[in-house]
């Protein structure tokens, strides 16, 4: 027992989707960064281990962001009265061209890592831009940072503005040099393929990125069925597919050979969600984002039904938020508002539902991620919810809920991610 | 000029539905607790008042909050998977009824009043409890607090548990005691008559109030056509009257003789709708509640074109947050949802509408508040917005609209309210 600790508190995580599993005096016991489970009472072969006393404290796991973009944090929270196609080309395009300087990059994906560093969330998966040395800045920040993450230079070959755009031949050269170069260097840090999406990437493109997941075995990511402006596009430009993510199916990027997490599916059709399913494609749902772009409201009930893994994602600057607190609320807020408008043979999510996402739904794209179950690696957020009382005594299930509705980074106190204390 | 000041730094109000005038540098002069307008340069005539240095800060009206409930702040963010009606009996009620204990009162409002003193909000219009002792109590902290406010007992004698059932008699004789006892008691709070809902409320019950608002010019506030269920229950209650608001109208309590403020109007009538306008009730749009309990989207587009006054509430604890900031990017979040799925004859609404109904359009049920502009009631908040600071540079309307996506309590600085800094 190299490599052993106990945090001593209230302690709640997701069981399963439909069960929050929480215990008002309970220890978490890690050992060597993997959690051995929430005993009620300390086992006696942990009896001399360091024990952190978190008297009134609430310990959960770490939060997963499934899907949010460094480079657009600069300028999260304004001109969001746009759809999805225009907001690209006038706010993210032109931002993310500057991150050819590297100081300009080095002082904004500073800020990016401070704000996940300083947050409940404990692993993300990430967009970087197309640019290979900045991204590997990012990179070693988020590994300074603490995070477990998932990161990618962007690839994009066709319908964006000249800084933006890419030699498709170039791209998966540089994309090719960027993972040997990146792949082993970090304990936590990993690089992710990441064609933008289907309008911003030839056929060629993804299929050479197909054949690079397949070769280092590197995971994806991509946005998937997000607006209807968009998923219409999509059909004009690729006419011989038969929906949106046929596209990537045909070059190897959905889910098969490698783990492939697609942020949005508002708009998968009957077709495409049966091979999301057999393929075991990740849903990064992002609510935020799916208002601020007057995207609309993604089938998520469905999804959970169908066992097609879900989780969320802040994916700002679209949502102006890193928080994936923030974006349970929104996911079981929007629910309601799907199912009260648009279909009522589904019911809402619940909040035990939406912790799921939050936490074990989103943390299965890292393995064993998101719970502290035994056999989880231990990811943990200790919070002091003492600001937020009031004259109601309340349980730790009412507490989780209350700190997912009210609370902010203000009260995270402390963050253990693969066992080692961060923050 | 007895009492003048002046303000100096980046300035930002609702000059029209359509349009926010921003100042990157301007003073706003008070001049005894009226706005003397926002000028580029001081003039000569205020040379020698004093100037309050805000370099590097926003000035922006005070923010107004035209529903919520003051007793219900003690449950926020709990219990939030269920629709009105069970909500109403599983969690209102009963803490409601727990403010017949004075120290139970004292201290759970107190927490109330602390939470808007710190917050950006300056104006309220708040429900109590039908309990008379605390709600006066809650009148004398929301006065020490500073903000201007309208206070209501809650009257209710029907189809509400035994602890919070009234005799009708007794309601309006307590109504017109407290009438009495605080209508010229304080300098910013005031008594409003506050039937809880049609269905909780006798026809008696009503027509009395509503002579009792004639009688000593009392306006009025309650709940309006929120959600399907209880204006299912409205129809059967009152077959005879031809929607719900028309059992407020007949009964004097909609808008004439003296104003009211409804909250929801979610599922309003054509014929609600005209008579709204008609008599120029206030809506009090809540998003965040009508989220959280499955009520729906209630048509915000529709009534800014008709005209309808038409403000923003925070809907305490339906709606788990205080912030009118966030209730205004929920409004419009909610409006594009609205856009995408029900109706997309109407658009959705834009960030100078959101700031406008939460800002002036609100404050015109306080008479000429929320807004900077001359001959206002000079309500200021100054933010510091400099820990949402990024790489990219952004004028006053740009910080403004980042501020109400990101910015939260922590921002606000100080307040100034009817001309004096309250914060």
């Amino acid at each position: 027992m190299k490599d052993a600790f106990a945090l001593h508190g209230a302690v709640a995580f997701s069981g399963s989707q439909e069960r929050i599993e929480t215990f008002e005096d309970a220890y978490v016991v890690c050992e060597d960064g993997i959690s051995m489970g929430v005993f009620r009472d300390l086992p006696k072969k942990y009896g001399h281990i360091p024990v952190e006393e978190l008297d009134g404290m609430l310990i959960t796991p770490g939060f997963v962001d499934l899907h949010t973009h460094a480079p657009q944090y600069n300028f999260r929270g304004q001109d969001m009265d746009m759809e999805l196609i225009d907001w690209l080309n006038r706010c993210s395009y032109p931002e993310e061209e500057k991150y050819a300087d590297p100081l300009y990059a080095e002082r904004s994906y500073d800020l990016f890592a401070e704000e996940l560093y300083e947050g409940p969330t404990s692993r993300a998966c990430v967009f970087a831009t197309r640019d290979v040395p900045s991204t590997i800045r990012l990179m070693e920040m988020m590994e300074e940072a603490g995070l477990v993450s998932y990161v990618g230079k962007v690839c994009m070959d066709r319908n964006v503005p000249e800084g933006c755009l890419e030699d498709t031949d170039r791209a998966l050269e540089e994309t090719e040099e960027w993972i040997a170069q990146t792949q082993d260097r970090f304990e936590n840090t990993y690089p992710i393929l990441t064609p933008r999406f289907v309008p911003a990437c030839s056929r060629k493109l993804l299929a050479g990125l197909g054949k690079l997941s397949e070769k280092y075995h590197v995971p994806v990511q991509s946005h998937l069925s997000e607006n209807p402006k968009e998923t219409e596009w999509v059909k004009k430009l690729e006419p011989q597919a038969s929906f949106y993510g046929d596209v990537y199916e045909r070059c190897g990027l959905f889910g098969t050979p490698m783990p492939a997490v697609m942020a949005h599916c508002v708009y998968s059709s009957e077709e495409e969600i049966r091979l999301m399913k057999k393929n075991g494609v990740f849903v990064a749902h992002c609510p935020d984002s799916n208002m601020n772009l007057s995207s609309g409201i993604a089938p998520i009930r469905r999804y959970l039904q169908e066992g097609i893994p879900t989780g969320l994602g802040s994916d700002v600057a679209a949502g102006s938020s890193t928080s994936i607190m923030k974006a349970a609320v929104e996911a079981i807020q929007l629910s309601k508002m799907r199912w009260r408008i648009q279909d009522q043979t589904r019911k809402p999510l619940t909040f035990e539902e939406a912790f799921y996402m939050a936490t074990k739904g989103g943390g299965a794209f890292f393995g064993k991620a998101g719970s502290l179950e035994e056999g989880y690696e231990f990811d943990a957020v200790v919070f002091d919810d003492s600001n937020l009382a009031t004259m109601t005594e309340t349980d730790t299930k009412g507490r989780l809920e209350r700190m997912l509705y009210c609370g902010d980074d203000r009260n995270v106190c402390s963050k253990y991610i693969r066992g080692r204390k961060i923050y």
